[in-house]
């Protein structure tokens, strides 16, 4: 039962909506739904926010039940009318999926807050921009900390759509596959609980966790944001670059090594976000070759959720924290910058802009690079002149422009 | 370039959008932009719908390019200004990635459509529903149908949302990385390929793949569905059942058995689904451990998404028309009812409706089965009352809201 | 430190090995490798088999060596002379896997028996034996037991190699990259933990898990064969099948319906046994994308190598248990070989034994069939003449000669 | 048919092994066994090595059936006797199996010899060894390359040891699921197709695929090490490192951006080698959810392991291909051993072997690295002691000892 303690809310709330409806299909008397409201009150304040107590239940509907039993008697036998355990797992589970996807929306609000505020921050530090592991272009830092805000902004995005999406179907009353004949209004259920209303066909209510599936998979999507920022860093910290002021509190040292100082919580989170995102695959598995209807292996799925959810809610609030901690070593930056011929590209379009077709364009400057280099000034990343692009005031108005969106809608 | 070939019409439709927004920067004069638009309908008609021709070209942009140059000379020479690969190849497999998204949202339809109809045709037959692989209790064979009308409906609406999504950002003039120096207009880019604006970062742009990811899960989640709808068919087929009347177009023969018609079509949809399954983590793996910019490593997504979405389409269309052709064999479903004792669930709920507190009411008839059985006529799936239950009645209610919700929207 | 826990055995053992190695390279005096070796075991009579205690340390290594130097002092803050985390836990790890390679091939063993056993305890039984999930020809019970010998029989053989292998090379000394400038004697080391020699590249030693890798790949296939096991018995108890006496023990009843008994320790064990599976590419994904020198990554395959072997290690002896409690419904079973014309390819066998070319008894006894069935007794299971067939001779034959393989074997 | 092209030169050996057989049993004259055996040698001169013919066969064993009917007539309507597609199959599969692992490690080899060759051509180049992706400590390049003769060497021996254990048991003869019967030889059969004796189970042959499973795995193991050697290559060319001569051959330009020269033969091998990986779980999850007895979805993993095989050696051709034609900047490697106090840790052991405590040691080559470095000479690469060291003498002692292993051995 340990595993399933995580639904008790979503549980104790779902039990008083059925209740309810059970009421005004006359299976309770008002003294009883009464009675049974109350129950479910006080496991609430002795419950929620414990931890699981000890106990022979088979899983966490069995234990509630029995506790509802032994605290108001008669009623607490008729509570699991018109409904099975298949259709409440299934409610739960998709109360508690919505209840992450709200949250995370949150938490990558919080994290895409401080990409923009350090793109701000960075917005007149060039470095080189790279392609192909190769310095590519100069850009501005804050640049780069955008690349995580639009990344991170996309997910957001999925997920608040996904959260609505959710919201439609409730599956409870869908019984233990063919619902009920105990005529219940499953609209009331419906609404009590937050959704649109009842789901079409009880079958695929009790078959399927698409919504399980849909939240593992945009926690893979951010898992694979965290990994490639992580990776970044990581890149950025080597010996020879030494870009990032690397945020002691992040680092540790070597146990053989008295000269290192090593980049552990962007390796770690490199990892752990592989490992949130191959829970996706994992739970995919557990779905497939199986038939409709019900089947005891859907119970797999619990921990992976619960665990993915938990895991991810802690590397996004680390990595917040550690984006508000990094900083970046200006000099050696833009000492950087001098390397690779990396200008060639603004060169290149420099010509272009006066006139010259760009493949002889491209040609000339390819051959100037293979000669040694140019000479006239540097072109630097303030020619950039389009929208997205690597310049600090397109840095800093991109950054503005998804602070205030992210301040007029949800927090 | 035979990999990239399929690319082709959205290679040039982007062409010549890009061409019109050199022509408003003042790159290219009203007659280059002639040409150039000529040039290019010229290379549809001749190569669109004909197979990749052999080239030494690295890839079909090169080869655009150069064919260009050839037909038109100068202007030609200046496509590629303020352009790289990098946001070009993005453009295009976002492109082809909504493109697909439409088609399988119209391929979606029609499988839907079929189960809807055979929903009603089969309504009125009864079969066992089945949880844990156990008879559990009568329904139409018809909600069965419904199960993957729902199923496939939800996968239907999350690819709606996406398309839209999709469209929302144009990653075209991203450039290589950091944008460019040449002043384009983005949003003329990005209006001319029917997005809504701009993509906001071009790093971003050009490092990720999330449109091919959500595809690719989208296609696995179709997949998921479809290898369920596989799995119930075989079982229904099995000996002991044998209640589908197996359409035998879509099955073989034994080659050492001579007693044997085998249910390959829906084996092959099983194992088929699960491969099209597996191209979503393999893909994830591709853009794990990247660092920001384009990398080499992106081109292999190429395939991946194409053959997925091709035979993906395939199956979706051999399983619309296995549904249409399939058919139950009456007399089997019913008398399968007879077993089991299905009915057990609506007798307990007849007691509850009559004032038996539930648990007591499920106690009696557990002493009834263990002691052989009922007396009193059966209650059969009519007696289903709750919205998208087993009940014939609601099978016809819920396959008529669908198709006309079908019929209001896209086709 | 939790997590390293289960580790310390391995940890105080290879202390041990080092501590003398370091004395006969002179770092440490006869009196102070004493102090030492009393030291380790003080902390294995106190530590090993109780719970991890509470402490800042980072991991398990600094805490016994900080554990060590309380103890006994200045010698303590010699140990981690040539020598770094980084090959310590590369050979933690491995002394791991090896321990339970060897524990899953005792563990193998025993489900192995048992099936052989209950082979020959169900040899003459038949049953339908099916392919394409359709009956196909009749065949003992005993055999489809002998099918499971065979599987588990191949992964044994599999982990007995590979645990050979892995005994091949010693990664301690490896120091953290790239040995050490202190002449130990790596020879020593090696052969004082068990191993053959010491590894011949301490990059190489460093970088990579494939014992890992490969124990968890094995972890696998044997899950993939326990998901077969559990997916072959729920169709045999299916409903209309019925050929299990199906071990109450193993099974509950369900909440809403009261004539169900659902068999759940297989449902249990098919989906437990997917997550074993997915934990193979999940921890494949953490080792993609480093480059070579340890990463601190490399730390999250500690708990996905050692859940996997605790879960895979509990499902053998529940499976185990299992099949020795399994009987089936002799009655059922036989009356089932009357179904399907299931004796038509013995029949067909027959007409070419007595000089009909294959294609034409085929055409026959498919005309046969077709027109209704058969004259003349059928023939049965005891007509199979082939090694490794489904007659009940050779099913006795066969596990008498696994049954004495075993017993001359490793336990 | 064209899917399983593949496989007819082991289909014709089988068929002549099978018509041995049959004529040992009396189903064949030795006249018919001539016959049959001649033209099953016509069969192999006029379509080995030619493209897959148009045919409205089935599958390749059908269409060899067809054409030795029409050659010879009779006996090739005898020819299917005593056996089904089901273990002709798993057979076919078994055979492509092995050959395929036993030009993998011959493939192996060769990437190990020259491995082994260039180590030792690079053996006294210095340069930084990197762990956490920091500089750590002095080694020889040669020695990063025998990391590699390592890594492949072990999977070379895992592969040798998998295609002996693939050898013991020959699944012909299993028949659809029963064997046959007819009393066939299959030890008599079993040898001429170099198997060491017939398979024990019949359902076990028919149901599983496990040495797919395996070779696939090795495959992915293989992958996993070159994926690390292109992400190592990659990073030692990073702009700031450029220790490589990076093969301009296997290099491409930008179209954007003159001055780049990009890795793009070590970027796709990275991509394509995590593609190869990916195809284990892709086929796993396709055996996944089967009933034993065979099922058609097991077709689907014949083009699995086909285009991972081919795709795999076509990687290692280029690999070792590459690798021969790397090199070194000595200057760049050396020049970088300036950085990093990359020394701390050999001066750290210098003071151990003078008798500092270790912990002591540690804290004043760490207090000095602190107040900004150290006086005295360096110690270098050649301080070395241990076995399997990054010395240059270690270096050229384990390649010479790893390549005369190489040559006593296979080649």
């Amino acid at each position: 039962m340990k595993e399933d303690w995580f639904l008790l809310p979503f549980e104790l709330k779902l039990q008083e909506a059925h209740a309810q409806t059970l009421c005004a299909a006359n299976i309770y008397t008002d003294q009883e739904l009464q009675a049974v409201t109350d129950g479910l009150r006080l496991l609430r304040e002795q419950h929620v926010d414990t931890p699981c107590p000890e106990s022979p239940a088979e899983d966490i509907h069995t234990w509630v039940e029995s506790a509802l039993v032994e605290q108001v008697g008669e009623p607490g036998r008729k509570i699991h009318t018109a409904r099975s355990r298949n259709d409440q797992v299934a409610t739960l589970l998709k109360m508690y999926v919505i209840a992450s996807g709200d949250a995370l929306v949150t938490d990558l609000a919080g994290l895409i807050r401080v990409c923009c505020e350090q793109a701000k921050a960075w917005s007149d530090i060039a470095f080189p921009l790279q392609t192909h592991c190769q310095f590519a272009a100069p850009g501005s830092v804050g640049f780069w900390s955008l690349r995580y805000a639009a990344s991170f902004g996309r997910v957001r995005d999925s997920l608040t759509a996904l959260c609505q999406q959710w919201r439609r179907f409730c599956p409870l009353g869908a019984g233990a596959v063919a619902g009920s004949s105990v005529p219940i209004d499953r609209k009331m259920q419906a609404t009590l609980l937050g959704f649109e209303s009842p789901s079409p066909n009880a079958l695929d209510s009790t078959s399927t966790r698409d919504e399980c599936l849909e939240l593992l998979h945009q926690c893979a999507m951010t898992a694979l944001h965290l990994q490639s920022l992580a990776t970044d860093v990581i890149a950025f910290s080597q010996t020879p670059f030494a870009w990032t002021q690397y945020p002691p509190a992040f680092g540790t040292g070597s146990s053989m090594m008295p000269n290192k100082t090593n980049p552990d919580a962007m390796e770690l989170l490199r990892g752990h976000a592989k490992l949130i995102a191959a829970a996706h695959p994992q739970a995919f598995a557990l779905m497939q070759g199986l038939p409709s209807g019900y089947n005891r292996d859907l119970q797999c799925i619990k921990p992976i959720v619960h665990d993915t959810v938990v895991k991810l809610r802690d590397l996004l609030a680390m990595t917040t924290e550690f984006v508000g901690a990094l900083d970046f070593d200006r000099e050696r930056c833009e000492a950087a910058c001098e390397h690779g011929f990396i200008d060639a590209t603004l060169r290149m379009e420099q010509n272009v802009v006066n006139g010259t077709p760009l493949r002889d364009a491209h040609h000339e400057i390819a051959a100037a690079v293979a000669a040694g280099g140019f000479t006239g000034e540097a072109p630097t990343m303030v020619a950039y002149q389009t929208i997205g692009s690597a310049s600090p005031a397109e840095v800093d108005r991109v950054a503005d422009q998804l602070l205030s969106a992210l301040a007029e809608g949800n927090p």
